[in-house]
């Protein structure tokens, strides 16, 4: 399969149904605020660099739910599928 | 029950009703000005990281209740309730 | 009574009454520009920390009279009583 | 007579009359450009924090001569008197 | 050949075809939002200098197939054949 | 002489006639572009501080002609005669 | 000959003929994208400083040929010829 490593602090993360979501208990509000949509992490970027060069860990992990900003991240397609590249900045929390 | 763990510095809170936080004591002015909103934590996250790289530690603890920005964090509904994801750094102060 | 813990670098004065306050000595100007407003410090915040994660002391203490910006700080109403809570790097000045 | 602190790095500072500018040699020009000001020196802050928490040393001091920025600081009058509360990073140089 | 040595950070890079891309597997999607390109990194800049004077790695080498930002970056034709001068950071992945 | 020492790293320049400056050999450019204007260093400021405090030292010298952006700086007339406190970041380059 | 001595990190380039250019083999494309422009390198400024201090070292050398962005630098007129003076981290590559 083709595959992409993200770049720094990027990870790769694939939205989840609204169905898959609902029934897992987290159901996205339906107001005009920021809605954050479900995803699963697909894959960790190389990982960025603190101030003194050393490569910073990632907080999430491969296969864990995330909830990620509505607008983050860019949009790419492997082979037929969607994904998002995101940053791990830009992921509110993990579902648990 | 499904749950969320907020990634970084943030928190996850939930909005106390207006009855219950007159009765508290606090009441939100009735101005043109930012009005702040008496909440709960709920959770917090997984940390932030100083320059250092070290996990910086909450100021607020699970069970506080907290005035926050009435236009910050990110609105998420689990099981059926409503819950704001909010950086602690825009958290103004702990109701005590 | 209740009572709020500012978070951070954050203070919550009580604005002086502008009769109080031209008693004192200090008169506001009748310009077109910023106009600061005298208050009174309640409660000091939790303490901001520096780039080392040591907690920064404050400049102000409890009953100190200060100057802050007109458009500065949240409001926020106690039993009845309006405070605000600002940031100390707002505070212009404390009135000796 | 009531004062004020300046908090942090900045300086109270009282604007001086045209008529005593010109005396002194100093004249304001006459374009569209930005304007300066000539002002006396007549409190200095508490004095900012540099990155290691020490207190950063005033380069003006009381009773200096100093132009600002025409735009610059906050008007406030003490006893019938107007003054400025200045930054000194915004101070543009000391009048000798 | 004429080439070009990017300066710092930046890479020089060649914008793979459409066609070339689908058999790869990594098919760009047709929405409104942002959607990157795949394109080969032909050469490397003379290195970022972190804050201690060092020169940064580069997390991509020669040859790497990559996902940039279709607006990133700055068009250059050498003998007839167009690149782009990116630099590394806005390079969302590596494509493996 | 009334004088005027610069705050930080301001220095106070003197602008040169275009008549001197066509002698001298620079001409400035008649074109749509931001153009730099020549100009003489009267004096030093008190000299900025870097992260550690201490003072930085000037790389111009009193005496220097040096080019400087042309809305750059502040105007100031010091006993009929007009100057400008310029930041030393904001001058181009030393004519020579 | 009159000539300037950039300040700082900024270096002092002329601009290439477009027929010398395409004699190189580097042409620049005809779209609506951001063109750089093919200059030389004349002379190196004084040195930045970085944050302890010491003058950051030049990668570009004098008669090196370089592509800058079109609308980059600032355009001065030395003895009938125009030049340009632009911060190297506006330099994209070196044309090699």
């Amino acid at each position: 399969m083709a595959s992409i490593k993200p770049l720094g602090q990027r990870v790769l993360v694939k939205r989840l149904e609204a169905e898959a979501v609902s029934a897992g208990g987290i159901v996205l509000p339906d107001t005009a605020k920021e809605k954050p949509q479900e995803a699963e992490v697909i894959s960790l970027g190389t990982g960025g660099k603190d101030d003194e060069g050393k490569t910073i860990e990632f907080t999430v992990k491969v296969g864990d739910k995330v909830l990620i900003s509505k607008y983050g991240g860019t949009e790419v397609k492997i082979e037929g599928t969607e994904y998002l590249i995101i940053n791990e900045n830009d992921i509110l929390g993990i579902v648990g």
